[in-house]
């Protein structure tokens, strides 16, 4: 007799079947009472990106001492060559880790306005990240610019036919999230692209929640432009550097603004005035952060060896039996899901709104040991990493979201005030 | 009988009477027969780095997840008040760290234009870095601003009285470094600060080759503005995070250009427009470095403990020692001091100028296991680290550049490109 979906052997079942069940143990998971579901947040620490940042640390920093940047000085375009070729979709060459998101999508941005002069208006939209949306603000506010801020529906996200209606022959760029940060909606990439494209603007994709999740396909959607960060499903630890995509045929016409020594030709010639590099190191600014990459390089490595259709296979899988659970158990106890049902239309979180969320959260992480994250106002968001989390933690985390909802032991928890980022 | 300094007894006797000798057991050093002269560019390894390291990646990231956000999120001003305090004489609140100093640099140079309306005109000199260089020739032509480029010493860099003639009322900023990054000339920034603010401009100091080797004094001087790298005399590791310094009374008038999340008031509300902090955070921008920042805080620390003021007098002696050895064993081998004579008139490295300076300092670290670094077109630069390098240190490897250049071994070098930064 099939077990039923709420029922431990069922998850259990599902993790026998599951081909990447062994990258599990390739990360470091030293508390196994411990539920973590925000792997969209930040992701855990591989095994072997601890031995690989101890080698860098006592033999490339401590031992080779300076000699070590004749192979570093290539580090930034040598791992964004692995995200490009394993990640996004793109080419050797279109990619390459540097700075923050916020920084990159200030240079890309900023580009992008510059190569569509004449052109008045960038668009994104209301539930777009915090910072994509100060980004384009303070550049319109710099340039005289209009930010076109579209209405989204807080579960799809901005809908196609607003897109279509925004986008006229004043729109420079259009930039977007992939995956929405609290919602999970996965955006068309292809298709908005091509709207884009028809009234002449360029876009500009957010990876930050879907690289490392969801297949990008940034070549064959045709998209111009693309940050992400490293530090959710790459792996890549606490503020990990983030990178940058520009597709190759722009690369020689677009200019970033900040002209820095990393992205200028023949740079140890220090030459009087700038000129940048033909290529995506034109794009770069100041001297990279080594240990970051070393350790974005580690997990995005392990992305690689899954695969990222496997990956998105299990992506799809764990939040589909997540949100069955929450159908069966939460449902009653007041959650609704606010992520799209239909697996081929979100990324790999889902967000559960409930009107106590924030003591819920609180009470969650601190007495029930599941970790999740709290998205303002009223959302519960759980990320379950593909690589990292099996069935059974699901099952468990929300068998113990439930009983922790059914006590009523989380209003004590409503002044608590773990920070969640 | 005392000894003469080209006598190995003379530098021994320096280094017991050292007390900062002690220091130097505080890095790794693998390898006693490599002698390391480019603390000025990369500093050592402390040995407590790689432990802070190793338990903020195993235990903050590994097993706390997510919850260290709830002590990380202050890092980045934490680790700005220790260096604020210890190292640039200002006060806690004044310096955040984070970013490259390429992007604090346009971050802090951007809101100094916006902060002198109708002022045209940037000031800087033709021997400051290529990146301060072409940050504010990239600001100029965004804004059709112009720089004025001033004709610098080769050795004292610019002269006060061209400074005070380029300084007028339509100079709305004056950025240079406090330590000239080839000739180590220490620029007087208190009365550089004074002249600029006659002429109600605003001053940014690039710090990178004099934080950690010289005592600054931004508040005494009375200085708006400034950045600073870690990863030479900090010890903070290839490509670890930078800082910036804002006066605090600035700071609710200034308003840098790339508007991040990190400098957004109460961030996690993740509210509809952007609203700064009032202080140094609102100088901040994406998610901050993590583990780069724990290395800067112990690369700190040890600098604290050592105290800014010993660590100048020793700097100081070990540059005077490096050039009594020059005059005696390589002027008449044809080398030149490119370096201030008088040590409060210069930084903790010295530059030599040599014809054949390429070869020679490929010869110096392949062949005679000395790590000075070149620099365009001709000078072969020596920093040796106040915490990090004996004085015995300085004594052999001004010998064996002796004996390199006396035995013309070098000649073969002229096409070996090891790449130095």
């Amino acid at each position: 007799m099939t077990p039923s979906p709420t029922e431990r052997s069922y998850a259990e079942k599902l993790d026998a079947d599951d081909d990447l069940g062994g990258f599990v143990g390739q990360f470091v998971i030293d508390d196994p009472d411990l539920i973590y579901l925000d792997g969209n947040s930040l992701g855990r620490l591989p095994r072997t990106t601890r031995e690989r940042l101890a080698r860098a640390v006592d033999e490339e920093w401590g031992r080779d001492l300076i000699r070590s940047w004749d192979h570093w000085i290539d580090l930034p375009t040598r791992v964004g060559d692995l995200i490009a070729e394993a990640l996004v979709g793109a080419d050797s060459g279109e990619v390459a880790v540097s700075d923050s998101t916020t920084v990159n999508l200030y240079k890309l941005a900023a580009a992008a306005l510059d190569a569509r002069p004449g052109r008045h208006v960038i668009i994104t939209d209301d539930d777009n990240f915090p910072t994509d949306r100060y980004v384009v603000e303070g550049l319109a506010a710099a340039r005289g610019s209009t930010v076109r801020m579209l209405g989204s529906d807080p579960v799809h996200g901005p809908s196609l036919d607003d897109l279509a209606a925004a986008i006229d022959e004043d729109t420079a760029l259009v930039t977007l999230s992939h995956v929405a940060y609290r919602s999970g909606a996965l955006a068309d990439m292809a298709q908005i692209t091509r709207l884009v494209h028809e009234r002449g603007a360029l876009v500009l994709w957010d990876l930050c929640h879907s690289v490392g999740s969801v297949p990008v396909e940034l070549s064959a959607s045709g998209a111009d432009l693309a940050v992400g960060c490293t530090y959710k499903y790459v792996n890549g630890g606490p503020g990990s550097p983030a990178f940058l995509y520009v597709r190759r045929e722009l690369q020689e016409d677009l200019r970033q603004p900040i002209w820095g020594w990393f992205g200028q030709r023949d740079m140890f010639a220090m030459g009087p005035a700038y000129d940048p590099e033909p290529d995506i190191r034109r794009f770069m600014a100041g001297t990279p952060p080594i240990l970051g990459i070393y350790a974005v390089e580690e997990g995005a490595r392990l992305l690689a060896e899954a695969g990222m259709h496997r990956v998105r296979a299990k992506g799809m899988a764990l939040t589909s039996y997540l949100i069955d659970l929450a159908d069966a158990w939460l449902a009653p106890l007041g959650f609704s899901v606010a992520t799209p049902r239909d697996p081929a239309r979100r990324g790999a979180h889902v967000s559960l709104r409930h009107e106590h969320a924030w003591p819920i959260c609180q009470a969650y992480i601190n007495k029930a040991r599941v970790i999740p994250d709290f998205r303002s106002p009223d959302r519960l968001r759980l990320g379950p990493g593909p690589l990292t989390t099996r069935f059974v933690d699901v099952w468990e985390g929300l068998l113990r979201l439930r009983t922790l909802v059914e006590s009523g032991e989380y209003e004590s928890y409503a002044t608590v005030h773990t920070r969640i980022t």
